[in-house]
């Protein structure tokens, strides 16, 4: 693989950097333009001896993951090996995760040894896992590839699979010793992958930050088609809230239920399309998004006012905002989405967390809402309005 | 599973407790006769309304995993489960954790779940990982059933199984809530798992407490007896020593190798010896102290009295101390054996760390032993004295 004819690596100046305060856990997330070729500079520790893994998956392996191949094995490594999983979330199992480690421990991976996930949130969870479970622990550092898991599941630390029972069952804690956005890689993504990414941005201003919203009301589509200005500061802005709630939250016993905005619903959701591809993460979120609004409506929370602006913002960048924009159509009754709700890993002794919004940016979590205000809204959101 | 015709629980006066302090993840080592049946006393959490589970294998079900099952029982759970797995290492292995993991979906886990495990170092292990996992983490409660995982295993916080490549290879360190250690469970185990259990509370004198060495060679025969006296304060003494030691270094970046005495010895021999059964962890330390304690003398550090008093009192015990006592004897080269040295998971940066002494109870770690003397150690324990 090349590094010809690439452009220079943004100047410092153009590069943003967060912060995530954790402690001793400290790390920086780099977010930028033509990254990777020197991303040994945004790794914390020397490489140099050192046994390095880059798990990938096969979508991403070339050119993003090669050029992370090359450049650590310029930083004189002992040893750098590659390997492209298959793309998608049937990668994020127990049996990828045993040939992962068995892959490492065919190459002599030992606890100095360095793992880079380069690639969706499906590899960042999976190679997070795998970093924090081989040998008790090795440094990983994550390479989102995709704008969804550049504002959000690379940030924050969780890593973890799916069982059949349900997705992101098993996991850990674990957070990488940096994180590297390199947004040149969007340039390759799909429009509806980006769009997924950005309903997550969208939940950042709806959490706590109306100004937030009102620019992205402004400025999202530049955000989606990616322009560099705009789509490095909506990461930014992003990366830096769910920082602060993670700071604050490490281990998910409070606040960071916040993050979950949209995604009671939204998980439902996914749940009764069985992942079969017809509805992303991101568009359930945004569907998601929508209810939750109008669940705080029916507890008087909010006005009509802002699940319209919602609405209108979301339709706008072109995300779906209603159960019946899924196609092909859910199968599914609103009391069988009902009950994929309860069996939510955030049930808390048998009771149902929401967020719920007094308004634009004034989100919090409450155990109080009524199924059959539930109910309903599934059922309106299903019918059409 | 009858609760009468028992014993009393030891009176609180004749029980011991140990503070492992870790901040927020600090937790109390019980230790005592009759424990079981009062289980809920020793749990730091009540456990009404919860999902509880109780992980065992088969050879201690009954009557140590059915005491804990009825006692949770009486404590108004929201449901409880045991499942019980075949004895021995083959169940540490990642088809077991899935297996784990998959019981405790199928029955309702959720984040308020408890996991107790009952039985040896396996179950403990594997235990705690499946706890540290699912749901990203749940409460677990160690109930050590063999002298070995009383004064090592369930201290500390270590959990993982075993990988075709090797023992122990995937993990996190997750610490329990509580350690519910019932001496009364070491009346039904076997001796020669007694004294593999030995060989540990030994290690504990040989690092850093000359006097409580002294104690043993006066009381070992009764601690291995086990008569509860000397049992409980080997056992107290065992986890007070390992408790300050983890608290140290709960991640073992440093003085926690000093828990290593024998284990770079100890693993090449176990490793050789394929996990058959011939050699047991314990035994294999004991062997690996003595090797320790010659390499040790090699390197000019303490007396050629210190290996005798070393041999002897294992000896008396009833413990192997040279690798040419194993039966079926080893069919491996001293270079094998150093091979496998090689591969242990505290290899840093290629180098292999030994923990020698300067004397009983002076210990530190060291990268700088000789190959050649090692071979030469190896090679004297093979062909006998």
């Amino acid at each position: 693989m090349s590094n010809t004819n690439q452009a220079e690596p943004s100047p410092e100046a153009d590069r943003r950097t967060v912060r995530i305060n954790l402690g001793e856990r400290s790390y920086d997330i780099h977010i930028g333009q033509n990254l990777l070729r020197q991303i040994t500079d945004f790794v914390p520790v020397s490489l140099e001896k050192r046994s390095v893994f880059v798990l990938t998956d096969e979508n991403v392996s070339i050119p993003h993951a090669g050029q992370v191949y090359e450049a650590v094995k310029a930083g004189k490594p002992h040893s750098v090996q590659l390997l492209a999983l298959p793309p998608g979330e049937a990668t994020k199992s127990m049996a990828s995760l045993e040939q992962v480690i068995a892959w490492m421990l065919d190459h002599g991976v030992n606890r100095d040894s360095v793992l880079f996930a380069v690639g969706g949130g499906v590899i960042g969870d999976l190679a997070g896992f795998a970093a924090a479970t081989v040998m008790r622990g090795i440094d990983f550092v994550q390479v989102p590839t995709t704008l969804l898991a550049q504002v959000d599941s690379s940030v924050g630390g969780k890593t973890g699979i799916n069982m059949p029972q349900g997705k992101n069952l098993v996991g850990v804690f674990h957070q990488p010793i940096s994180v590297v956005c390199d947004i040149d890689t969007l340039a390759t993504l799909p429009r509806r992958e980006i769009l997924a990414g950005y309903a997550e941005i969208v939940k950042y201003g709806l959490i706590d930050d109306p100004s937030f919203f009102q620019w992205l009301e402004k400025e999202g589509q530049d955000v989606c088609a990616p322009k560099p200005g705009p789509a490095m500061k909506a990461i930014e802005i992003s990366c830096r809230k769910k920082a602060e709630i993670v700071a604050a939250d490490e281990k998910e016993k409070g606040m960071r239920a916040l993050l979950n905005l949209g995604h009671t619903f939204g998980h439902a959701l996914e749940g009764a399309a069985g992942y079969d591809g017809r509805l992303l993460h991101g568009e359930a979120v945004a569907i998601g998004m929508v209810l939750a609004m109008r669940l705080s409506h029916r507890m008087g929370l909010c006005e009509e006012k802002d699940i319209s602006r919602v609405v209108e913002h979301l339709a706008a960048i072109g995300l779906p905002t209603e159960i019946n924009m899924i196609f092909p159509p859910l199968e599914t009754t609103p009391e069988e989405l009902l009950g994929f709700m309860r069996h939510d890993k955030k049930v808390s002794m048998g009771r149902m967390i929401f967020i719920i919004a007094n308004g634009i940016g004034k989100a919090h979590a409450t155990h109080d809402a009524e199924q059959s205000d539930i109910l309903e809204i599934l059922k309106h959101s299903m019918d059409g309005p």
